[in-house]
């Protein structure tokens, strides 16, 4: 065996201020991205990606909203949603109160 | 937009005893599966997979045994694990008090 066993804790290093959203790049790999999102209250823009995303909160809450049908979405620990590649969304309101947590993966458009 | 936006909660319908480790898949696409497993204190037989697990401990606790260099891994909320392909691992032990919530990443072999 070559390669490290990476491990380690999504709730490890949570800052409760941060200037702006937090990526952490767990795995890397051809075809997939496993990463560490944390926000303390932000939001952000409308964006579409060609991948496909699915992302689950671990603590606290995000709220997402998907334009089109206008869909709105409230994640709260253990709530997850499978975003296609395409769908033009973004997250609305993040707990103003208390870092909040996300797990995101990416990978490509199983459609494609 | 053609495809659903599936959402759910990896803490529903969680069972506190099971017959068997139940394994639930959230997305099986080309190349990657995301799935739900719950342990009520199962543990599993040696074994080794020609693809990279992730997985992750979202309640509850499950330890981890590799082959080899006999390295043994305890992980509890919020804990991960990359697995690479070919690793020979079991799970050892999970919670006997509680049901334990994991979230598993299959993915090929990024050196492959």
């Amino acid at each position: 065996m070559s390669r490290p066993f990476g491990s380690g804790n999504l709730f490890a290093d949570v800052h409760a201020h941060l200037a702006d959203e937090q990526i952490l790049d767990l795995v890397a790999a051809p075809g997939i991205r496993i990463t560490r999102i944390v926000s303390t209250g932000h939001v952000t823009d409308w964006q579409t990606s060609d991948e496909d995303e699915w992302v689950l909160v671990l603590q606290g809450s995000g709220t997402l909203r998907f334009a089109g049908n206008d869909r709105m979405l409230v994640l709260g620990p253990g709530e997850w949603c499978h975003i296609p590649a395409g769908a033009r969304h973004r997250v609305e309101e993040t707990d103003p109160h208390q870092p909040t947590v996300w797990l995101a993966v990416h990978f490509p458009d199983g459609e494609a």
